[in-house]
């Protein structure tokens, strides 16, 4: 089954969202809403506004209250995107050319910044101090995620515990508080949308973790960019650790640098993608998929559920 | 007088707020709470906490609560000069090394993130959906107005509306806020707090219009860094412009570019200067001073009015 098969009666809200999205990065100044566009055109799965919607649906929905939040979950995962892209020097996302690329740093930066600050405002119409609490601590998470996978780069030396840390900042956190304020804006029950928020955070691990072996094993044209990047940027991901287990492989890899040439680079991807690494990680995503859908079980029944069910296992054996 | 007199009365809670800063951006991450405390310790007037303070005696004034404001204020302040340096690649800040010198442009860029992210989360501590309304509104604006000012640099056609926008987005809707929010905490009335957002709007306008001529005026131990600065990175600020109004000065001033030399930078200025455009940009300083006073002469009398008054005044003759 397709992705957006398993949510096709949310499609008319998220139509909505989609329409809101775009008039909420509207600005006067034509360079901040060509660049917030690009950034939004570049597309991706819109998966975080599906979350929030689905969450919703465990309590009092009301489209026009809960869109607000499923925008500014996705402004804010974008905002992430663009000062990831600068960070890493990145040239494409998702097949397009980043706004570093096609404008520069500092442009990037500041709309980056924007599309925060457009998030920030948009969730005020939630007027729900919980909700802010849960929304700016993850916003401090993500940041402190981001700096230290700008010091974690290249350091060979790191474990398993550094990894998950990494990316429970990266991109679990998010996915769980898109969970968890969806919830919150449908006045569910603590109980449940703190259930929710568990839920969110497991699917966010095993997504971020297949996320990363998909960088191993996609093809160029399912990534939008060459696989390898981020060995090639001194990303150390959960493939890699289990690789360098083995002492001849941990030195080939330490070895990695940002101008090797792409032969060596693919030779060393075929060693790793060999040794058995690949079927580990999977492993690991697959524990904590089943946690994710342990906590659905406690879950009262109705459609979001079953859609929430059928995207967490989609996540775990996606291949783009 | 000097600025700190004028506020003397604060002192005790002037060095709460002190303490709660530097407890506020700690974080387990070295490299994060190294470059923050530079940042912070880096110092700066602290007029923004000054302006949320004096704002709160106007209400049930609580140093527990308020000072949270106050800190969050700082912190954002702080966020969007470390975001500013990397934009105007600035080498110094108050004659100490920015942090986009001494680490780089990446850490600039998420320690400022961070700051942020920290600011937005101590505000959450109050919990009243308008404070949080009025500062992602700002938040939006600062943003929307660095982003115009890196278009409109070396952009020699711009007219005074254009320069007052950018000056608006860029200082007085941060120091406004500061008032309005300091009021807000305190539980003052609607009328009143939006006279404090308004005076410190004129106060913001008069601030950076003063700034903007000390940058042509100030000595480089004043600064912290050589005169000439803002000219040199293309920013056409009021005294630009003013002197442009000589066509013979404006084809001189067309031709400043980032690396020309210091001595023609020098010759530059001294023309400038000799133009009279210092003397009709503080005056333009001066009619936002005096809206300034007028607007506080509608307020309640209190030791903190008082204070605003003298430091108004102050903000306006200031040589630093």
């Amino acid at each position: 089954m397709k992705l957006k098969m398993m949510y096709s009666f949310l499609n008319s809200d998220l139509n909505i969202v989609e329409k809101e999205l775009e008039e909420t990065i509207q600005s006067k100044s034509p360079l901040l809403r060509q660049a917030s566009l690009h950034l939004l055109q570049a597309g991706g799965k819109r998966i975080r506004p599906v979350f929030v919607l689905l969450a919703g649906k465990f309590g009092n929905y009301d489209i026009n209250v809960i869109k607000n939040v499923a925008v500014a979950l996705e402004l804010l995962h974008s905002a992430t995107l663009v000062h990831d892209d600068v960070i890493d020097d990145a040239e494409l996302r998702r097949g397009k050319p980043t706004i570093k690329a096609k404008w520069d740093n500092r442009i990037a930066m500041y709309t980056g910044d924007y599309i925060l600050a457009r998030s920030l405002e948009l969730m005020t119409k939630i007027e729900n101090p919980l909700a802010h609490k849960i929304l700016s601590h993850t916003i401090v998470e993500v940041c402190i995620g981001e700096i230290q996978q700008i010091k974690d780069k290249y350091r060979f030396n790191q474990n398993l515990r550094d990894y998950l840390r990494r990316i429970k900042r990266k991109t679990a956190l998010l996915i769980a508080s898109s969970c968890q304020l969806g919830a919150i804006a449908a006045g569910v029950d603590e109980e449940i949308h703190k259930k929710l928020f568990r839920f969110g955070y497991f699917v966010g691990m095993s997504f971020q973790i297949t996320d990363d072996v998909l960088d191993f094993t996609g093809t160029e044209k399912d990534l939008g960019k060459p696989a390898g990047g981020d060995l090639l940027q001194g990303n150390i991901t959960l493939p890699v650790l289990f690789a360098m287990k083995d002492e001849n492989i941990r030195k080939k890899i330490e070895r990695v640098h940002e101008s090797m040439d792409r032969e060596e680079l693919n030779e060393l991807l075929s060693i790793i993608k060999n040794s058995g690494a690949i079927e580990s990680s999977l492993a690991v995503s697959d524990r904590y998929l089943e946690k994710a859908l342990l906590i659905l079980k406690e879950l009262p029944d109705n459609r979001a559920k079953k859609a929430l069910r059928d995207i967490a296992k989609f996540i775990g054996k996606r291949k783009f």
